[in-house]
């Protein structure tokens, strides 16, 4: 296929868009360890995970033996909506860079969330609408999640309460609003409207409030009203499967123009962008017909992956949700508040972390004023501004880039622009005064985080 | 063409994109009437014009004979790092409408700067550097057009220098940092910077400025610096005819499907959007090939062409710029603070004014909280979160919709989406908290502002 065939932007049709999920899981042969009941460290039964979550959702949770799962017709018309999302050759890069690579990246901001969280969102959201459920309840700290489930709810007519971060809620009241005109009802958290709110409120009068607390306060609001459920926007292996639909366009888009990569880069927080976008990839990989890179990147201040320890470990603060087996800094890791944007979840989704355990993924760590020298670097020479949780993927496509320069090899490249950054220029103006700095946590501050992790039999 | 072969959205091929602009100036048999010198009283001569504009321009601003002019290679490649634009099919709003009317909208928001802005600013920035310019000035309000410049001159390597009103520069810091990251030098007006600007904060030391003031002070610090011109992002002809490529993928996308608009409805600020989105289809109602429809929506606060006159007027309130003929409301008129979003101009396109004085388009005005209604019920079904402006077009479509269900007619919609609505949730926050208020302007407060529509022979 010749080069000035490939044009700046593929686009698949609507009819070949995805009209399945796919579940790495399937093809992984040392699965994800189960979710434990944190009393019994007994796995948890599909009739435990239902007081909490909708019933289909449920299923696909503990389904690692179905490779592929069909998408609602509904869900796939609300898809139509703003995907396909385009997969983008970033030939101004790749000139600005003057790299022989080939530089290319599936954007995911496309849609008012402003990132690929919508994808999730629109299908939980319709379980719990097809289950009969009046609304769901769910947390948020950046707000891309919040903002992606309110638009999903009131496409379907659902009821969206949403558990903002304090300091969150009171620094980014846009985000807020754009909730709010999507008709969710946003409360700070902490908050008096649940026990755990007002008992941390109590103990911690001046508190900001952390996602840790946010999420303890959904959960016992889905528990405590009829017809709630709570859901969640990464981390879990639904999650996963849903987002796998950006790795499947993905790769339908580079067959059309028989384009293979040779290393697949995005951000990791939770896992949710990065376990999709590699999915239909990771699967080949796994049955042993093609071999890629894979390269999760995470910011040098929540290193979960690269300097954390692989063990079962509470999902929340407030430790009431089951335990996962993951690559964990502890649940009483926060990162730095120096730290801009997301990816600052102390643990990993279980898929990744048992791929990444199992030597299928590379991982690295970037610290942040290099993410934002890349950040704009390529909102200059590509036009879009992106996400900070974004321009981690760019960085090191960028560094990936430059590495092919040195060598000569025309190695072609393919990175997650999961977002765009316009509720965050807040950071964009302390990088753009010079006032941004980086921060590595120490051995000692690790140490403390770790030491959080629950000992039990089992937990290596 | 059976209905449900239309995908949602209709993308043209990158090889399908405008290759031309169109002019519509070529085809009208009254020609707008040329921009006047305001000491002479004389038609600005290309020299005269060349001061302030850059050569190339300055021919299409002045071009009334050529229906088409070619797109350079340049600009069309910038324009494939975010167009073509979807032209979308409303079949969410239509379900939610419960019409049979077809409704389509043109969607400009899916770049950074947010707005349909950014087809005129690569083009202006891109004749200037190629003059061997150093660098172009430029005023905003709002913030869009400036925005859009910004990342013109980023992907040029042209210096660009905003003058921005100075409550919007306070107001809204993120839009400011957008263009900082892009590298342009932001300067709130008025500013101690230029004469000016130091005049009139020593008439006026608390003012915080106008869209006038900052007008004066961006063509003064063109004027005064070896190498820079004065670079507008609406009102002239030349934008109205880089605009053009709106209407022209418009047409395209509709063409492919054999769809024929009935109506065409854009807001109407200084025109760019509105002359932009309609230019092919005016094209062929000049000509006597088609007949459709046009609505300009404009907000009762502004309300130009509806309670407006036409006549030669002062484009800014600094009374430095040339005089165009137009419907306009005296260059004195400042719509009241209440009035959210863009839209604020006190006059309009020559071309559009022209073209409405002949009867071949329509105005309506609309009043801001219906607006805001519309956009919330928008957002909500098609998921897009709309800017106010835009919004104006989108209260106009739904409510020839509603029109057709009770009259039971299937007719075709198409309206002008324009961008979306990021950086104004404080507007947003207005209206979710019930705290917006309409405002019409008396008789007595647009007797004041028509008073000062200069007096001379030739003016009606």
């Amino acid at each position: 296929m010749s080069e000035s065939t490939i044009p700046y932007k593929i686009y698949l049709k609507e009819n070949d868009m995805p009209r399945q999920w796919y579940n790495m899981r399937a093809d992984m042969k040392n699965k994800p360890a189960p979710l434990l009941n944190p009393e019994t460290h007994e796995p948890m039964t599909a009739e435990e995970l239902s007081a909490v979550f909708c019933e289909e959702l449920v299923k696909q949770e503990l389904n690692d033996s179905d490779r592929y799962i069909d998408i609602p017709r509904e869900i796939r018309d609300f898809y139509k909506m703003y995907r396909p999302s385009p997969l983008v050759r970033a030939y101004c890069l790749e000139k600005k860079l003057a790299t022989p690579a080939k530089i290319y990246y599936k954007f995911e901001g496309n849609n008012t969330s402003g990132s690929h969280k919508l994808n999730s969102a629109i299908a939980q959201a319709y379980y719990a609408k097809k289950q009969g459920l009046k609304g769901v309840t769910t947390e948020t700290g950046a707000g891309q999640w919040g903002t992606a489930l309110s638009m999903a709810c009131a496409y379907l007519e659902l009821d969206c309460q949403v558990y903002m971060v304090k300091v969150s809620y009171e620094q980014k009241p846009f985000r807020r609003e754009v909730m709010r005109t999507y008709g969710a009802a946003v409360t700070p958290s902490p908050s008096a409207t649940t026990a755990v709110g007002r008992r941390i409120l109590a103990e911690h009068p001046g508190t900001t409030g952390s996602l840790g607390c946010a999420i303890s306060e959904a959960v016992e609001a889905a528990a405590s009203q009829e017809g709630y459920r709570y859901v969640l926007g990464s981390v879990l292996n639904q999650v996963m499967l849903h987002q796998s639909v950006i790795g499947m366009e993905t790769k339908a888009a580079l067959d059309q123009y028989k384009i293979v990569p040779d290393i697949i880069i995005g951000c990791a927080g939770g896992g949710s962008n990065l376990g999709g976008l590699i999915a239909p990839f990771m699967g080949e990989k796994l049955r042993g017909e093609k071999n890629y890179r894979f390269i999760a990147v995470e910011p040098a201040s929540c290193p979960s992956l690269t300097r954390g320890r692989f063990a079962y470990d509470f999902c929340d603060t407030g430790k009431v949700c089951p335990l996962a087996k993951m690559y964990t800094l502890g649940s009483g890791f926060i990162p730095s508040a120096n730290h801009s944007g997301g990816l600052r979840y102390h643990g990993m989704s279980s898929t990744l972390s048992q791929l990444y355990h199992d030597g299928y993924m590379e991982a690295v760590s970037v610290e942040q004023t290099s993410v934002f020298e890349a950040a704009k670097e390529f909102a200059r020479v590509e036009g879009i501004l992106p996400a900070p949780e974004s321009s981690h993927a760019i960085r090191v496509a960028v560094d990936e880039a430059l590495r092919c320069k040195e060598s000569g090899e025309e190695k072609t490249i393919v990175f997650g622009l999961t977002g765009t950054g316009y509720f965050d220029m807040t950071a964009y103006e302390k990088f753009n005064n010079g006032e941004m700095h980086d921060y590595i946590p120490s051995e000692e501050e690790l140490k403390r985080g770790l030491a959080g992790i629950p000992r039990f039999p089992g937990n290596e």
